[in-house]
């Protein structure tokens, strides 16, 4: 083998373990959330009736987590939704997740907020068949967040409560940051975001992104 | 002067060139745009009566630019838009802004097109108190960009139709990408982005933002 052929394999070998690199770039799916409700046994009662049951009509991609059938309307001083989805499983509180853009229509100014941490939000009223409610607090802006398993995490040096930036390629292309990365054996690798960030970035259900920076 | 009281000079005479450099960093305020409309003299004969003259209620931040007392139905298969506002003066095409969420609303999905570029775009039904015009084209979402003058273009390195990384701060901190910037005398320097952006952003009218890449 003469010099040049030589530094052909090198030139070749090189360009493989590029590919190989590339190939082992974790890619994150997104998973766009419409504005919806969890609730807890108490409040399910009273919106529908004592013990009533969610019905599942669609698992979501985090085990467990499901959409039911029913839906509520929600309602703030200035204006109302109807027809917002319930998911299920019940959880201990109920937790209202809107956008900002909801929020103006609503006149409800809901803080960025990670899920159950739902001290200092404002209220709202919820409006079932059976019965409607006012609950002091729980409408928030869902923190935009990473679920992630702890296979996925090592790999990519991260750590359970961890903020990074990720990246989202296109025509509206953007670097977000202040992403939350949850880790738990339970969850299924997926980037959540609200319709108001899905727009701002034109992204859609499925759509790949990637963490461009772990702080 | 010995050799500490010789450093410490360089020291100082280096953070005040820092601090210097740092007033000379050039913030750009947010202006937020709702969905809106630009018509053309032929459109506005139809919807208002033919002569009508739009009422200017304020000026825009952009010099010559206003919002109209006047307001318009807009409406797509899906759903319709009531009150929204025209901006003046008349145009060559009446061209209709909306977000990528009023889109699904509307039942159109607007591309992401500079302002007067309306090849390929789709039509929309417009009503207003005289008539009403189904339009054949004009329906975007504004691609974000920023209005400068010469003056601070040239303090940038920054030339006409060149796109910039825009950093935003705050709880829902980004880097938008794909930023046009569009210099002209006539300009007032202001970076445009619609309510979905906005709102995945956190931001409000006169927010500050810093360009941090030019490419």
């Amino acid at each position: 083998m003469d010099i040049s052929q030589e530094a052909l394999v090198k030139l070749i070998t090189q360009k493989v373990i590029e590919k190989l690199n590339e190939n082992e770039e974790i890619l994150i799916p997104i998973g766009i959330s419409n504005r919806h409700i969890h609730l807890c046994r108490e409040d399910l009662n009273h919106l529908f009736g004592k013990g009533y049951e969610l019905t599942k009509i669609k698992d979501l991609k985090q085990p467990g987590q499901f959409a039911a059938d029913e839906v509520v309307t929600i309602k703030g001083p200035k204006g109302e939704f109807k027809k917002v989805r319930i998911l299920g499983p019940l959880r201990d509180e109920t937790q209202v997740e809107i956008s900002i853009s909801d929020g103006f229509k609503l006149g409800i100014n809901p803080p960025i907020k990670e899920s159950r941490k739902l001290d200092n939000t404002p209220g709202i009223t919820i409006i079932g068949p059976k019965g409607s409610i006012e609950v002091k607090k729980g409408t928030i802006a869902a923190l935009r967040h990473i679920h992630m398993t702890p296979e996925t995490a090592s790999k990519l040096n991260i750590r359970d409560k961890d903020e990074v930036s990720v990246e989202i390629s296109g025509i509206r292309k953007a670097v977000l940051g202040n992403v939350l990365v949850r880790v738990s054996d339970k969850y299924t690798l997926e980037m959540h975001l609200d319709m108001d960030e899905a727009n701002a970035c034109l992204v859609k259900n499925g759509d790949l992104v990637k963490i461009v920076e772990n702080r």
